[in-house]
């Protein structure tokens, strides 16, 4: 994908990504979020619902883990860009970090 | 512990969680509770997280899991009884669950 | 499926896992299998291996754990017994399992 | 720990582990190593006995998933360098990894 967010159809999809704590990265071909958690196992029982998600869509985050901490990338490497596909794990990523924020 | 509910102690460790859904099982030797979830992924990183906290403390349920459902059982199996360290895991369970169900 | 072992196709698929380990359960409508690791670690994270499968094949295990055992019973609620995917599934628990095995 | 690799009891505790994959890194206050695996699923659950063992002995890595490899980096934030706490992390991640690379 190499349209830009420009782009209607982009930005119906990944607006709502953007005001939710994600951000563009990789030249627009990704976006990224930190998620931040009380503690390890709060951020590695997330990580663990994201991975079953993941492998079960097929598609999988580039991720970084620090103690309570998560830097997500998602990017569809196939494209060398974002897909609908990205969207779809970005929302699940932020639904399941609803649990955590309380 | 050979120690019944009608301890003194006993109740007042253990009265909040037989008011929060755990029951006495195995002839008061243990507690038990079934969780349940929304789907599979989020009984199992539930679980990822009780691992986690379980063998930190060195104590461990005795659990079945079937797709959204977990029922676990308490019990201190040095002791053949309840211990605090039952009722200590039981509220780490009952708080990380908190989380799955808004 | 209400055929039996005795039926030629079932035979073939679920002789060797019988030869393996599994045992018919629930009037032969389900196979049950019990494995035991070093420690409940191990046990834990070879169940994290195995959800993540069995979720990603929307079939899932019905497993009991206690400790550094996991007693697996599988069937399709589906059908009320078993199915080419019980297989499926019990030989990734078993290929999983031999990295366990050392 | 400001002493470097050159010091004698440094060199013996971490030696074998530069023997095995590991290299120096942040200065020599760190150690970092890939591990490769066969799928996500794998490269996960080896992950989850990691998570396991590092909240038991609090002491976590840094460590970056992408599919099915994994960038670990371990030293002691609280002492700015390598302590024996990160050798004992190093063996367990190298023990537990053996199960997977048959």
């Amino acid at each position: 994908m190499t349209k830009t967010l420009s782009d209607t159809t982009e930005a119906i999809v990944f607006d709502p990504l953007l005001q939710n704590g994600w951000a563009m990265s990789k030249g627009d071909n990704a976006i990224a979020k930190t998620y931040r958690f009380k503690d390890f196992p709060a951020a590695f029982s997330w990580m663990t619902a994201v991975a079953i998600w993941a492998e079960k869509w097929n598609h999988h985050p580039e991720w970084r883990n620090v103690y309570a901490r998560v830097e997500a990338t998602l990017t569809t490497h196939d494209t060398g860009g974002l897909t609908p596909l990205d969207a779809k794990l970005a929302r699940k990523m932020d639904e399941l970090y609803t649990g955590f924020t309380q």
